[in-house]
């Protein structure tokens, strides 16, 4: 069976990723239950001016036309608690499966997840953590504007 | 003040660019209280190949980077009632109006929207239902795709 720190290895690369291209570090990638990668993005706001590439969204892009069947055998993992639109995007694709690295940083519409059957498990992954406090600390404005809110 | 009715004429207009397109029917704006149209645009699954660009997420992608301050005064006008993911990206940028051309070919998360304070409202726009019941009748694979399901 595909391993939970496996798949948020892999949405923490692309998170990684995003950092150093001087964006919003949140990474995600979509994997099928056989243990394919079917895809995997991360948010691209800064780098393309982008205001729906989030990171799921980057990563469910990426991953191209998919059937109804493949989403329903697929793990969506995130490095960070999604907010309103991808929760939304999961339950679209009736994605039964989303793991996050954490939710400190922010928290997104889990609530909304569970309530409509997904299974909904949080790692508390310390390195997507510090990443994602290290961003909102240095670039308040870029983060702030992701999540539709005024600086604080 | 800006006439709900022209907003939807703007929305239509995209949906049948889309539909001429070879694409999906569904368009949609982004208009300021103002009555600025910030942007516009349609679903691209077909022609780019695309499962997120929903009309409601192309139309914000193209109006591009926006402050809270400016979506906190605008309405996203549609011709079909939004999607989960499209209704959390309204919800994920506070935008408070939410116009739709119908809901009888598909009924999104209008509920979700109006319990989050969003003002929803259904304009009932024959042109729009037509189109939309056109286009599912010829090509019911491509539509049943596009939300997320298995083929009827």
């Amino acid at each position: 069976m595909f391993d939970d720190e496996e798949g948020m290895k892999i949405a923490y690369e692309e998170a990684l990723k995003g950092y150093e291209e001087g964006g919003i570090p949140i990474g995600s990638c979509l994997v099928h239950e056989d243990g394919t990668v079917l895809g995997r993005g991360h948010n691209m706001r800064i780098q393309k001016g982008s205001p729906t590439l989030h990171g799921e969204i980057s990563c469910l892009e990426n991953c191209g036309r998919l059937k109804a069947e493949v989403y329903a055998k697929c793990t969506l993992y995130t490095t960070l608690s999604p907010c309103s639109m991808c929760s939304g995007s999961a339950l679209l694709f009736k994605i039964p499966r989303l793991v996050m690295g954490e939710n400190v940083n922010f928290q997104g519409a889990e609530d909304w997840l569970q309530k409509n059957g997904v299974e909904v498990i949080n790692l508390k992954n310390e390195k997507c953590e510090k990443l994602m406090a290290k961003f909102i600390e240095e670039r308040p404005g870029d983060w702030y504007e992701d999540i539709g809110e005024s600086e604080k």
